[in-house]
């Protein structure tokens, strides 16, 4: 497989509330913020906010699943929580080869997740190693 | 609350074939490598692999519900992801503080995930916010 550096990927899913539930009860993540609106409305975010890991994992998605895609062994990922997601809002993670390696098939990809409303909830980056 | 600085929590999951095969299907990551079992058999790891983000998704568990517990913002994490887990490993995911700001409640927390015959799979730190 070839990649050029600008090469980008993307996949979109709204984060419902049986999303939320669904991934805190398989985790173990039973955080209040998560599942409990009047806890929530006592915090900064006002409302019962998505797990941050479901905006990381759709990353790992996008590059599991379409760039590089399978065939991909994750090495790194870098992770800034900058805003929240609410229950309902549609996320889109994006990602785009910012680096390739010369010597080895070594990517560095620029990670995003962005809600509907255009507000950046997560930035990073990742580098993965392509095989197979 | 209070904190200390060598604080630290963890939970262990065993991450059976069922937990795989709903996490690929709720994120939407159905990589092969996590699901085909003669896809994986091509790849280095020989076997179908867990996806990264579960144990990622654990040690945000262990954040959110122990230490620091619920109140938590979640600012950052990085994650090298050093070893595969194998279906039916029990990983162990743990959070110690290394450091406490002293102008802020943000703490700074090594964060690693073990499986139980003692590899280490996953190595990062988290920075955090605690409020409420």
């Amino acid at each position: 497989m070839s990649f050029a550096v600008g090469d980008a990927a993307e996949i979109r899913m709204t984060v419902t509330d049986e999303i939320v539930r669904n991934f805190g009860h398989l985790i173990g993540d039973l955080n209040p913020v998560h599942f409990d609106e009047q806890f929530a409305a006592g915090t900064r975010f006002k409302k019962r906010i998505a797990h941050g890991m479901i905006g990381a994992s759709m990353i790992s998605a996008v590059l599991g699943t379409k760039l590089p895609g399978p065939g991909t062994i994750y090495l790194s990922q870098t992770l800034k929580f900058a805003a929240p997601v609410y229950l309902g809002q549609t996320v889109i993670a994006r990602v785009e080869i910012i680096a390739i390696r010369d010597d080895k098939p070594i990517l560095t990809l620029k990670t995003t997740c962005t809600t509907d409303d255009g507000t950046i909830v997560l930035t990073g980056e990742a580098v993965t190693l392509f095989e197979v």
